[in-house]
C-alpha cells in the first residue's frame, strides 16, 4: 500500500513528491515514471550552446531519496479510480494520488511533419537532434514562443543561420505587447531572420515552404506549443485535454493533478490558458502536496499567474499578468505607464544597461494587472516582485510608495527605480 | 515667490523635486544647493577601482531642468517658519519647503582623528583620497559597515593590503546575524585582514594603535557611521539630531523633511534606526512630494524598512527587516529557517553558484519579519521581493504559495526556489 502515489517525474511531479514527504513525514511517498533520465526542462533550449546535455541531467532518483520518497520505473496505463489502483506491469494501491504526466509537443498538420525534429524532454532524442545540428548550417524553427526564441538564440549563438517563422504578427504575442515584440525582436541574434506573419506549407527533407517560398534548411526544428499527456486518464478534462482541478488542485476525492496537464486559468479573466512553465507546475505542486490530507495552507491567488523571462540576444525580457493588448480585448479599462532606468548605477558606468518597464493598471482602482520589463539578468527576479505586487494586490500607489533596496552594482538608482518611477506616473 | 523649496540636491532633494513638479505641475519647484557638484552617492565606494570618479558625478542642473525644476547655487543658513522664508545670501520666501540637507561622516573621539580620511560625499574631497590611495600600500579602515566593507573590497581589489577594523564581534552586525556575517567575513577579499571586538586608540600619519598593538598604515579611513545635517535648524529632534516628522514626512504645517536628516523608526519594533540609505531618501521623498498640497498617496507602512544590498569579494550579500538576533531582543518568538539553491541552474552549469536564504517569521501568525540573502547578483532584486512581502503583511503561508517567474540563466530551478521552500519549512 502506498499513501501517496505520484505520477510523474517531472518538475510537478517532483516537487509534489518531496513537499508530500516534507509535510506528512509518516507516510510513504512513491514517485512512478516510466523514464527516470530526466532532464531539467527549462534547461533544454541551453543545450544547444550553454550548457551540456549531460549538465542538464538530473539524478532523479538520488535527490528523491535524499528527500526520504520512494523511486518505481514504470508506465502506469490506467488508473482504476473506484479501487484506488493505478495499473502498469504491476498494479499500486494508493491512498492519494497526484497525477503529473506533463506534455508532449504538438505536432501541427503541417505537411512533410515526419522531417521536422522537436523539443521533446527525453534525452536520447534530443541527444540524436543536437548530433544532427552539428551538421546543419541553415536551420529553420517554426514558431517564436519562448522555447522558440530560446532555441533560435543558442543555434544562432552556436553559429548557426537561423530561419525563425512565426504565423502572428509579433514574436510571443501572448506575453508582450507590439512594442515589446519589437524590442525583442530588435534584441534577436543577428544570425537570426524572422519571418513575421508567415504560413509554412510543407516541411521537406531540406527545405521548408513559407508563403510558396522554398527555403534551403538542413534541420527543421518545430516549436509550436505542448499537449498534455492525459489521453489514457478517464477524468473529467477540457477541450485541449487539460484535467480539470479545483483551485487546491483536486480533481476528486483523493485524486490530485498538478503542472503542465492541469488546466490553468489566467489570473485575472480566469480564462483558460495554456501555461506550461515550471515555475506554475513547481507551484501547483506545492499547493496539492501541503493540502493532501488537509486544507492547512490557504491559497489566496485562485487562478494561474503567467510569469515569464527568457534571454533574447544580450538581453532579458520578462513579463507578468495580462499585456495592455489582453486587457482592453477583454474590457478592461487601462492606465499603462512606462519608465526607463538603467540595470546598475550611475550611468555612465560601462556596465549599465537599459531597463525599461511597463506596468498596466486598472484605471479606476490602480490594481495592477500586468509589467513588461526589458533589462539586464536582474530582469529575471524584478518580474518576481511584479508577480508578488499582483498577487497581494497592489495599486499604484502601493508600488510608488515601495520601499526598495538598491546597490550600484546590483540594481537601478534609488532616484529613478523604474517600478517606482511608473507607478508614480499612474498616480498624477 | 517659489510654491515649493527644496533644501539640498543630494537623492531626497532631487527625488523630492521631481515628484514635486510631476504631481503638481503648475507650482514653480526650486531646488537650493550650495554645492551643485553631487556624486551618486551609493556609488562613491566604487570610485576606488571599479569606475572612476568621473563616472560618479550627475549633472543635477541638467536633470532637474528635464523635469523643470530650477536650481539655484546657495547655502542656507537659517530659515525663519514664522515668515516661511529661506535665508541664505539671499532671502527666499517658499509656500511649502522640503528640508534634505542629508548627512555627514561622523567624527569618533580617536586621539589622532585628525591623520584620517572620510568618505565625505564632496568631490574635490574624494579626488584628493582617490590621489593619496595611490601612494599607500596598506590601508587601515576602521568601522566594518556597508560603506567600510566596500571601500575595503575595492581597495583590495585594487591591490592595496587592507587593515579592516570592526569594534563589535562580528562585521555588519546589524543587519545579518552571525551565521551570516561569518559567510561575508569568509568571503572577503585576500587582500583583507580583519580585526574584530577590536578598539582603535590612536590614529598616526603612517600608523594605527590597535588594542595596544601598533600597526603600520599609510592612510586610514573611518567609516564609523553619518550624522545628519541638522544644527541650523531650528525645529523637534532627537537626541542624534535626526529631524523628528510624522509619517507623511512633515514637520510641521507646509514643512517636510526628508532623507538622512530625518529620524525613521524600525518598521516592527518602532525603534529609532539610524538608516541612512538612498533607497530610503528616496521612498521618503517620493512620500513626501506626492503629498505637499493634501494627503492624496496613502502610506500603508507606517515605519522605515532596512533593505541592503551589497557586493563582498565575489558574494552578493542582501538583508531586510529586523536579523534574528535583533528579534528575539526585542522579544519576539521567532521561528527561522533557511533554504540553499543555485542562482542559475542546472546546478552542473558552471555559471551556477550557490543561493542562501533565511527567512524569520513570527511564531504564531507566520508573518515575515526579516530575511537574509547570500548569492549572485539578482539577489539585489531577490531581497526586493522580500521587500514588499513584509510590507504587504506576507505569511510563510503568502510565500509558500507564491507564484513565480523562473528561468535557467538568471533565477534558482522552480523546484528549489528558495524563498518557497524555506517559507514551506515554516509551515511544517
Amino acid at each position: 500500500m502506498i499513501d501517496v502515489l505520484v505520477i510523474g517525474g517531472g518538475v510537478a511531479g517532483f516537487v509534489s513528491a518531496i513537499n508530500a514527504k516534507q509535510f506528512y513525514p509518516q507516510k510513504r511517498v512513491v514517485l512512478i515514471e516510466k523514464n527516470p533520465k530526466k532532464l531539467v526542462p527549462c534547461g533544454i533550449p541551453y543545450i544547444f550552446n550553454t550548457f551540456s546535455i549531460d549538465d542538464d541531467l538530473m539524478n532523479l532518483e538520488k535527490k528523491l531519496k535524499k528527500h526520504g520518497v520512494e523511486l518505481i520505473e514504470d508506465e502506469i496505463k490506467e488508473i482504476d479510480f473506484q479501487n484506488k489502483e493505478a495499473i502498469a506491469n504491476e498494479k499500486y494501491k494508493f491512498d492519494k494520488l497526484i497525477i503529473a504526466t506533463g506534455s508532449k509537443p504538438k505536432i501541427p498538420p503541417i505537411q512533410g511533419i515526419k522531417n521536422a525534429y522537436f523539443i521533446k524532454k527525453e534525452y536520447d532524442y534530443l541527444k540524436n537532434l543536437l548530433e544532427k545540428t552539428k551538421n546543419a548550417k541553415n536551420i529553420t524553427i517554426i514558431g517564436g514562443g519562448f522555447i522558440g526564441l530560446e532555441v533560435a538564440d543558442e543555434l544562432a549563438k552556436n553559429g548557426k543561420n537561423i530561419m525563425l517563422i512565426e504565423m502572428m504578427k509579433n514574436i510571443l504575442p501572448n506575453s508582450f505587447d507590439e512594442d515589446f515584440s519589437k524590442k525583442a525582436q530588435e534584441s534577436l541574434h543577428k544570425n537570426i531572420t524572422l519571418k513575421l506573419n508567415a504560413r509554412v506549407e510543407e516541411i521537406g527533407e531540406n527545405y521548408v515552404l513559407v508563403d510558396d517560398e522554398k527555403i534551403a534548411s538542413d534541420l527543421t526544428i518545430v516549436t509550436t506549443g505542448f499537449s498534455p499527456n492525459t489521453e489514457f486518464l478517464d477524468v473529467e478534462k477540457n477541450e485541449f485535454g487539460f484535467i480539470k482541478t479545483d483551485e487546491y488542485l483536486r480533481v476528486k476525492k483523493d485524486i490530485f493533478a498538478v503542472g503542465d496537464c492541469v488546466e490553468h486559468k489566467e489570473f485575472f479573466t480566469a480564462n483558460p490558458t495554456p501555461l506550461m512553465l515550471a515555475s506554475t507546475a513547481a507551484f501547483d505542486a506545492r499547493v496539492a502536496a501541503a493540502n493532501l490530507y488537509s486544507l492547512q495552507i490557504i491559497r489566496h491567488n485562485k487562478d494561474s499567474l503567467n510569469i515569464y523571462s527568457t534571454v533574447i540576444g544580450d538581453k532579458v525580457f520578462a513579463a507578468v499578468g495580462i499585456t495592455e493588448n489582453m486587457a482592453k480585448k477583454e474590457g478592461f479599462e487601462v492606465i499603462v505607464t512606462k519608465a526607463k532606468s538603467y540595470n546598475t548605477h550611475p550611468p555612465k558606468f560601462s556596465h549599465s544597461t537599459d531597463v525599461e518597464v511597463k506596468l498596466i493598471f486598472s484605471k479606476k482602482d490602480l490594481y495592477l494587472l500586468g509589467a513588461q520589463i526589458v533589462g539586464g539578468i536582474s530582469t529575471g527576479e524584478m518580474i518576481n516582485i511584479l508577480g508578488l505586487a499582483i498577487q497581494k494586490n497592489a495599486t499604484a500607489s502601493d508600488l510608488y510608495t515601495m520601499q526598495i533596496g538598491t546597490h550600484p552594482l546590483l540594481t537601478p538608482p534609488p532616484t529613478l527605480y523604474p517600478i517606482a518611477v511608473a507607478a508614480g506616473k499612474a498616480l498624477v
